[in-house]
């Protein structure tokens, strides 16, 4: 079961809660912001649902509130910040800003983020260079969830990335993908239903081939394509938590992790115009493939998640009744208002 | 059955064959160097092997023998080539070169490529950035062969990337993949042997799955983790061709391709030395990964390559008879010397 909550009255209630929480209050904007984006989005393994963790963190010191971030290195295109151990979506939108800045100045620009946290969905940043006739690109590293091929021991993270692309068209071209076949969030979907998952999704604790769901959580996931996804994962590994000398490899059994963000403005390459031209060709040719059987036809990378937040935006948010009841009770534990409920059509 | 053929012969007999097919020497060098580098590396498929079919397209004039390399936008770190349509080795290798002037200037630097040909293996150009202390990226597209998501007709190609990374240790970090599940040089082995092909390689040409490697020809590959790989292949297309306003999308129809070259400096970021420090950290710890069932343990990304090199350097290259005599019936056409074969042992 379902209630429907209107995206505007949920991002107001997730930023009261987050300064409830002790986060200032446009910090508290900017995490709401990416959480209830997500959500509008279709992508709730990283929207709201993760507000329960989120407060454990800031409640028991993990997740410092009030961070200083501060820039650690400058080389003028590019720099490193320190995220303050506070929420990673404060240090992940300040290091995309920087790369805009940056890139609105020299024509590029990329910034490395250490001592930052979990930061949710990446393509929230990258998108923010499509809005500036940029390729943008965002990055992160994540908690130990798979074993490098040919070893047995967990030591590198799914390490998502996510690019974006501007088309003039309604959609940018977005894509946002781990290097593990499936995101974790698969196998919990998986065990709600009480259904099994695919062989080659992930690995028990013994590290066997399974298909229960329980049991894959509490082993690994499978990278993606094996050696293709393994060697991803460890040079996304590279680009975030090496060059910033923040987490890195096993290091990320721990708290925190590091970020990686790249703006490239297209001027630099071609006149805006005629990229716009080009890309829309490239759009209508995909738009124009015949669909395989029983398909509904090609989208581009990003384009139902677009599609969904027009509709979302409109018709508010489908949210699980046993989330809204944790989300109630993390309210209620700050003396917050329940999350408004729309009422039924 | 093979022979053997050391390096260094191969690799001047190569280069006079190219000049025969109109080269000037410089450029016939820098041909045979990426095909021979390939074969060290043990990546046969973009070796020479592939040159019966760059001597059948620079005779039927597909491929300009002595081309005009121009810069066509120059923004500083940015610029576009157009490669003149000639040996994708030129071109990709002037790009890289350029990337890398500007990353030496400026800390970074960035090359699109248009009206290029099929450049090899894209290793080769981004582990020149890791020999200059940066991280090299190195992409190309590549002619169509698979199906978008959903859809029934190939509309992209299983475009490369390529990353290098320094590590300060004997390998550097090279991770080279297409984004389709497996390369189509897999299914000519198969076919050789003889030998049918797993289920999710490649779907027939009525876009069917299929274990029939001859059918697979016919067919399509299929996109490394389904979508993934399709929006993989889209975002790199939009690097290379769309950004140079070179082929793209269905345009790869006929010859010629586009390419990307990207040298960050890692010094922009963190002292060089502090960056080696943590790199062969990571490496350590993914080396000393207890190894899983039946395999041998853990290496990194492009290390058997690099093992293989410099055992293929020392001992020589393994070639088959078929491609040796495909090999000597191309010299015998244009006057030219048979290979040099090593004397059994």
């Amino acid at each position: 079961m379902t209630a429907i909550v209107e995206s505007a009255a949920l991002q107001t209630w997730t930023a009261d809660v987050f300064v409830r929480l002790g986060l200032h209050q446009e910090d508290a904007t900017v995490v709401a912001q990416t959480l209830v984006e997500a959500d509008l989005r279709g992508v709730g393994s990283h929207g709201v649902q993760r507000m329960t963790t989120y407060a454990r963190g800031l409640r028991g010191g993990t997740i410092v509130a009030q961070p200083q971030i501060s820039i650690v290195q400058d080389s003028g295109w590019a720099a490193v910040l320190d995220g303050g151990g506070g929420m990673g979506q404060l240090a992940a939108q300040r290091g995309m800003q920087l790369a805009l800045e940056r890139a609105a100045e020299r024509g590029h620009g990329a910034v490395a983020v250490r001592n930052s946290g979990h930061c949710g969905a990446m393509a929230y940043y990258a998108m923010q260079a499509a809005q500036r006739r940029s390729i943008g690109l965002a990055v992160t590293n994540a908690g130990i969830n798979m074993m490098p091929t040919g070893g047995s021991q967990k030591l590198v993270g799914n390490n998502p990335l996510a690019y974006a692309i501007p088309t003039g068209r309604d959609a940018p071209i977005v894509l946002d993908m781990a290097t593990s076949v499936v995101a974790g969030g698969k196998l919990d979907v998986a065990r709600l239903r009480g259904e099994p998952i695919p062989l080659g999704w992930a690995l028990d604790g013994a590290g066997r081939p399974t298909t229960d769901p329980v049991a894959a959580r509490q082993g690994a996931l499978l990278p993606l394509g094996g050696p293709k996804g393994y060697g991803l994962a460890v040079v996304l590994d590279v680009l975030c938590g090496v060059l910033s000398g923040g987490r890195f490899g096993n290091g990320l059994g721990g708290p925190g992790s590091s970020h990686f963000f790249e703006a490239l403005q297209i001027e630099a390459f071609t006149p805006y115009d005629d990229f716009l031209a080009r890309i829309g060709e490239l759009v209508d040719q995909l738009h124009a493939c015949p669909p395989a059987e029983g398909a509904s036809g090609v989208v581009l990378p990003g384009e139902p998640e677009h599609r969904l937040r027009a509709q979302r935006l409109r018709d508010g948010l489908p949210l699980e009744d046993t989330l809204i009841g944790e989300l109630d009770d993390l309210a209620a534990s700050l003396g917050a208002p329940r999350l408004e409920k729309k009422p039924p059509a």
